[in-house]
């Protein structure tokens, strides 16, 4: 489902009733930049802090232009032979910041990188979708402030601000001009303004006056006057169409809420800027340091796979496919698996020899729209988590053996990848996450810290329900809100 | 003419046929932002120095994405009545960073403002045609670089730079390879890259053999021996190839080179930042301070005019019109014209009174795809010029009697605002720009300080050679290169 500001509204209704059911969810982004300079690029000599400073600083300075979300459902039809299939559900979200509230100006900066657009007009991307229907973003934090200052304007509550030297005049001219309104018998009168903060101080000054109101006309702003009951309805008024212009102002946050609170698996491909991006544009601000990032990226998402990192750190696949790259792996699992799956049904997946098959199915109400361009968001979210599903498939059959006290190894393979985010440096292949406070206890709690370094050694099932390669209900329990 | 690299070419040439012979050139571009922060927005406070540094941090944050030029030519058609009439050359230039020489990716950062794409877009900016079709652009400066850098890989002139650490085992084991490859009898060889960097360690290496050459082929690199003499001649054509790339690279600089060498009046609205970034985004680096670009910016563009000062700096036409914003009062001037012009020609322009007709036609060339979209740089050049020529009719009309002593007012006026740029500071109104050494002597020169600050002095005329309203040619001799 492409969805722009046009059909936010039902594409976050569909998204609501999917993302509890789901049982894991794909990702990717598409950006306008990824490093400044040279000097500012990933190394192999990175230590574990300085790359995470390098991550940060590429994702304070670009822009996140495309959000895909695949949510995937295991269907169970009691099939024999397959026993049911993945139902997925791709959203390809275009975003732009915020620009306005209420009519008044939100501004927002970032860095665009002329190589990063000429790649994505390469991938046939849209520059006048994204700006002229991207679906607005701003996060809690930001919008609360903005409350607080908006409310006080329309109530009058804070102390008014220092006024600008260069607005004196205007200021006295204002106010003169106010009282004359009050005693003369008009009902309104006009105030031209010349920019966004005479109109801040219009407002200010009318709002000190019991019985004025202001409202906000193109090019002046109209004073007039009530009783101090309809002035009170007024500002009530006001303030609920506040309350809905920074709903509306949150947009494609509110997807993104939602996502954090079904705390499901999140898959990504080579997906620490991913993350990176999804947290500091949609949730909070950036941790200063790598250690607290480690766990506050848990409390925001807690479970986090890299089908990167499943590749490089499993021999068996890497030698097999002689790749990690999105590009070059994804199309070439899902040719073997249409080849080995079943003749019925377009979008086939065999899991190569084992008897059983893990179709995917693109969910009726997405199967309209959905491209099949490589670097477009929602696409490339559909193709990590078809990777994903088809890398297990492998891995099982790979590793079966090392778990051999196990009953079912799909389960106990996936352990191993959990918290591990790709990550090429001289000392480590992975981010290894910490666990968050609240999964640090209780029963459900993981030890998600329970492999070696190396990633080879055994681990115990930790959950006795068996569902298909996995389901996010077993790993922690669903913790919905709202 | 709206320009694309489609295009570029033909119109090119055209400029090339054109910018000689015109009186004058007006501008106007259209940037990605502003200013990044509410403290780095110029202020009636700010010191000339701060607002040189505001602007020039402006400009070096944001990007150029559209380039109007439009050349102004006096037709004289010995008509009784209007004398003759301007003949305009608008040119919407679509521009956009270069992104590779040769197939080597060239990068560049640039910022971008939310709220001023969601500017554009109101105005319905086209970004795919802006990313897509968008001309090259790159300074002398780094093309110069550039061009060293890679004749010396072309020609291994250049001792081998220091091979970055982790690229220690891929130069082994080309090293090997070719060694292994020129004692064989095969003719070519391909060798995988997986990146820039790999490629460019290929041809260094490949370079420092006399009899091997190498081409770029999509994923490897192919290596191919031959003898001295066609090796030579192979590193010939791939100069030539290089000279041909670079040239293409730079791009909307040719116009500009064409622009500044043509030593006209260059005439904008409130130019500052537009002569900022013609300056620092295709000529030169900005000068540090702000004394150091007084002058250098008048080697680069001798005359600059700024209309926003011509009627701020205007009692009569200030209060007229009340406003200096080109929306407003161009409309304005332009409906007085046409009423005030003959019914002949649909873009008629009158001097309002005087019996003497100034008429504004478009070239015939430039009639077909010229848009009438306010802040559609090559209509708002257009505008920018048309405001001039009208300004100055109403201001000979104003302001005659000042200079009574002249026989003809309207070049005396014009003096008066020759490089001023429009600056609103608390001690001043205009930016005074200093004379360019290579003006300073010489019987042509011009003292264009000769106006006291507050420019109400008079003043004699330097030439005796009187043209309608300005001619570049009475102000500076034409020192066209090339």
């Amino acid at each position: 489902m492409d969805v722009t500001r046009d059909n936010f509204a039902k594409a976050l209704e569909e998204f609501k009733q999917a993302i509890g059911g789901c049982d894991f969810v794909a990702i990717d982004m598409e950006m306008t930049g990824l490093y400044e300079t040279k000097k500012l690029q990933p190394s192999r000599l990175d230590t574990a802090n300085e790359r995470y400073s390098k991550l940060k600083r590429s994702v304070e300075s670009y822009g996140v232009i495309q959000v895909g979300i695949c949510l995937f459902t295991w269907v169970d039809t009691q099939d024999e032979n397959s026993g049911g299939f993945y139902e997925a559900r791709p959203f390809n979200f275009n975003v732009f910041p915020c620009t306005s509230v209420s009519g008044i100006p939100v501004e927002a900066h970032f860095g665009c990188k002329n190589t990063a657009f000429e790649f994505l007009a390469r991938n046939s991307f849209d520059f006048n979708k994204w700006v002229y229907s991207g679906i607005p973003y701003m996060r809690s934090e930001e919008a609360r402030q903005l409350k607080a200052e908006r409310t006080s304007m329309l109530t009058n509550r804070q102390p008014r601000a220092e006024v600008d030297e260069r607005h004196h005049v205007f200021v006295r001219d204002l106010e003169r001009v106010l009282k004359v309104f009050v005693a003369s018998r008009e009902k309104t009168m006009r105030h031209e303004t010349a920019n966004s903060y005479q109109r801040k101080l219009v407002y200010e000054l009318v709002a000190s006056h019991d019985t004025l109101g202001a409202r906000s006309r193109p090019g002046f702003i109209e004073v007039f006057k009530g009783t101090k009951k309809t002035m009170a309805q007024h500002t009530a008024h006001k303030l609920r169409q506040l309350a809905a212009s920074i709903e509306e102002a949150r947009g494609f946050c509110a997807i993104i809420d939602l996502l954090s609170a079904a705390r499901k698996p999140v898959v990504g491909h080579n997906m620490p800027l991913d993350i990176l991006h999804a947290y500091s544009k949609f949730y909070r601000q950036l941790p200063e340091s790598r250690v607290e990032f480690e766990s506050a990226v848990l409390r925001f998402l807690p479970v986090l796979i890299d089908t990167k990192y499943i590749i490089e750190s499993t021999p068996g696949i890497k030698a097999k496919y002689g790749t990690s790259n999105l590009d070059e792996i994804a199309p070439v699992l899902e040719k073997e698996a249409s080849a080995s799956g079943s003749a019925s049904g377009g979008d086939g997946d065999g899991d190569g020899g084992s008897g059983k098959r893990a179709l995917i199915r693109n969910h009726a109400n997405f199967t309209r729209d959905v491209s099949r361009n490589m670097h477009e968001a929602g696409y490339d979210a559909y193709m990590t988590g078809a990777t994903f599903i088809r890398l297990l498939h492998l891995e099982g059959g790979l590793n079966l053996s090392a778990g051999a006290d196990c009953e079912d190894g799909r389960e106990l393979v996936l352990y191993r990848y959990i918290n591990k985010m790709y990550l090429a440096i001289n000392d480590a292949m992975f981010w290894q996450l910490g666990t968050p406070e609240e999964e640090q206890s209780g029963e459900n709690g993981l030890d998600v810290n329970m492999e070696s370094a190396s990633g080879s050694g055994s681990a115990s099932a930790a959950s006795e329900e068996q569902m298909p390669l996995l389901s996010g209900d077993t790993l922690f329990e669903s913790e919905q809100q709202g």
